[in-house]
């Protein structure tokens, strides 16, 4: 049989299949330059008064939500439900390494659950009545019934409640994943802040006792802080409510914007802050200095719980202790929203048409504009495609990350407003000075707002500084 | 404002937290070390004569599901629903580089679209009443019905539909996804091979006219051979029924092996592969030389389909032609089981008690295994972990994927064998020669069934050779 196999594989991999794959450059050798016309990313950029795309009629939006619409980032299906385009996915598989960076920092193991979630396990831990209609549910063909899981609690607490033989020196376990998640939200809106599927990252630690859970606490609010430090966004770690998810101890991660759906409330000195609804009545000053509380909006990008034992009880999740005794395992979760972070940054960093990423995280770091076709820099477009290709073999962390706007019907000024409009950190243009000797090319940092002009080697000394997750 | 969340956040970026961090070693300065002990892989291997977990009573299982259930790799929740446990997590994302790769290398573009896909879309296309029990569907709160996705043909059809202005000279669109799948099969079965929740990779192409759609289906036929043969699994590519998903071309990459569900017929010369289902009455040889074909059974992993203008008319998904006329795009899809490629390499590589994973994407591609606790060669502990440690500076893409065993209440011999049961590609063993001067380390190259006697030099040499996606 082998030599058949072998027999039927050769039409596959013979030399005609390989010459259509060597058009397109394949994994080895000089990756191919991305051109900006043959990516897909339909624009619905305003031009002059027009507006480009608000959302469906009637539906709110805001900032973030109108610039991934007209920026192609986005695009509406259902209410509640986006399909993310290209550069969407780019960000959030940046986004995603960056998380799993930090959630392995603290020890992190990363799983995958079953969205469909069996009607059982959320009866028995009470969630099934409790969650109402935010709960997408469904039949099977057997009538047995489901929700598509909006967290997981139930289902890795039975999943770790099946190992038997579980010893407290196995402890702590944080066990985490990057799915999609879904909730039956009554109103969905602000495109990816509140939207019906999302994906999110959710931790969920198993650990000895109750120490050893708040220590745990605090590693992964230190990791929370780490990635919104590392991407540049100013955010407040608040006390918040516990809902339906539970647990005694509880704060949320929020970035202050006034689109934000949260209240919150905030000590001057940084001693307090806190989320208005875990507070009674009228607090209006600072419960350890007395300062006035100053008020503000956010929203809410990360949320962890200290739980206890709420879940670990019903699932019976035991482990056998030093004492060589079942003990039921101390649990926290911990989640922080992946496609509304990306909707957010947008939302608290871009101006009014312009949209802004954190650098790290931008889908494409880099593009080149070479001058108009048919224009007197004409000839600067060999040297520009030359800074591109020597930077990519240079710098090949961003090969793929530059794209070259041949668009070279278009002026270098309408490509540099979209290029501005779309917030790559860097945009390097082949203008006026391309034609000096050495040719100079013009270097606009969106996110620190400069320009520079620099040499080709100046350009790769420039960007060797730019990091990719 | 910017005073006040400055100063909220510095106690949580503060010297406290950061030392708690430190601890765990962080993304920078030398990776910690994995050991074996802290990993979660709930092992059930068989002890002796006892048998590990067989699945749920009454269920058929075959190697795969036995082997990956016994191994710590999947935990079952509901029927054809599974956990995928760490060690799972780390082949598919490393069978998704491998597929990206693929994807891009002939122009792949990656999106994300919803699970949840509106009925009316469905209603349109005539699948919504085509499909039957396979779907499941559900209503949200608002009584608006939906399926979840199996796949996205009708969703992705839209998406271009609604780009007005599309030219042809942006064509062809070449859009892919990796994303779960959901299908309420009537058995789910075999664990991985026939789930009722999948990871799958689907392409749809768009394209000007006939020639382009064809040219573009044998790019995408090409790419994946060549996913298959990095993969080494042997293959074959049969001509297949288009099914419920319509179209007039279509061909089934089987990998053979006899718990496969579909029955094949080939050629000895190479000359005809096809599914029975695609052949009428008894056809027994070869229709372009008359050999007598012979048959096997396959597990499917990849399907690919001609689709025409099925689902385009349907959308009127057009694009401007270079007469500036509108006229139907050109449609392909293509699919690749991502969970199922995992299982069906297990299935077709492994031994009846020893996983063997294609190397590409082992989850991890070394164990260490020191001496036992007390044995005479017990300071040969040291001189392992310094090859694991000097490999991991000297090799920095094996760092993360090398574990040290370090249960040394166990005989090398238990622990070994755990090894070989688990498919590590290498395992580096301190055994009686590592008391020589210099110390002498045993090799197993599971894949190739060999053993060798190296120092540490010679053991980073050979393993610098180990590729990772």
């Amino acid at each position: 049989m082998e030599a058949l196999l072998r027999r039927c594989r050769v039409p596959a991999l013979g030399a005609r299949h390989c010459g259509i794959r060597a058009q397109h450059g394949g994994t080895a050798g000089r990756p191919r330059r991305l051109l900006l016309s043959q990516l897909f990313q339909p624009l619905a950029l305003p031009v002059g008064g027009q507006a480009g795309p608000e959302g469906r009629p009637g539906e709110p939006t805001c900032r973030s939500q109108r610039l991934m619409l007209q920026g192609g980032l986005i695009h509406p299906t259902s209410p509640g439900c986006y399909c993310y385009l290209p550069p969407t996915v780019r960000a959030m598989e940046k986004l995603i390494k960056v998380m799993d960076e930090e959630m392995q920092a603290v020890g992190g193991q990363k799983l995958n659950l079953p969205s469909l979630c069996s009607a059982e396990l959320w009866r028995a831990s009470g969630r099934w009545d409790q969650m109402g209609p935010e709960l997408f549910r469904l039949l099977d063909r057997h009538n047995h019934g489901y929700c598509l899981g909006p967290t997981h609690e139930e289902v890795v607490t039975a999943l770790v409640a099946s190992q038997s033989g579980l010893s407290y020196r196995q402890l702590p376990l944080r066990l985490y994943q990057i799915t999609r998640k879904f909730r039956d939200e009554p109103k969905p809106r602000f495109g990816l802040l509140r939207s019906r599927e999302f994906y999110m990252k959710d931790m969920y630690t198993f650990d000895s006792s109750e120490e050893a859970a708040r220590h745990t606490y605090e590693q992964v609010c230190a990791a929370y802080c780490s990635l919104f430090t590392r991407l540049g966004l100013r955010f407040v770690k608040v006390q918040a409510a516990t809902g339906s998810i539970g647990g005694t101890t509880s704060h949320e991660f929020q970035l202050p914007a006034d689109i934000g759906e949260d209240r919150l409330l905030l000590c001057p000195q940084g001693h307090f802050a806190a989320n208005v609804e875990t507070l009674n009545g009228e607090q209006t000053s600072c419960p350890t200095c007395g300062e006035k509380l100053t008020e503000t909006k956010g929203i809410e990008v990360g949320h962890t719980f200290y739980l206890g034992t709420k879940y670990s009880s019903v699932a019976n999740a035991v482990f056998s202790s030093a004492e060589n005794k079942p003990q039921l395992a101390e649990m926290g979760c911990y989640g922080l929203g992946v496609t509304r972070i990306l909707a957010a940054s947008i939302e608290v960093l871009s101006t009014e048409d312009s949209i802004r990423w954190p650098s790290l995280i931008a889908p494409y770091q880099l593009c080149f504009i070479p001058p108009k076709r048919g224009s007197r820099e004409e000839e600067g477009a060999a040297l520009l495609e030359r800074v591109y290709d020597d930077l990519a073999e240079a710098l090949p962390h961003l090969a793929g990350d530059s794209v070259l706007d041949d668009r070279t019907q278009l002026t270098i000024g309408k490509r540099l407003k979209d290029a501005k409009r779309l917030g790559y950190p860097y945009v390097v243009v082949a203008g006026k000075r391309v034609c000096e000797d050495p040719p100079v090319f013009e270097v606009w940092n969106q996110n620190a707002g400069e320009v520079l002009f620099l040499t080709k080697e100046g350009v790769i000394e420039l960007l060797s500084k730019v990091q990719v997750p």
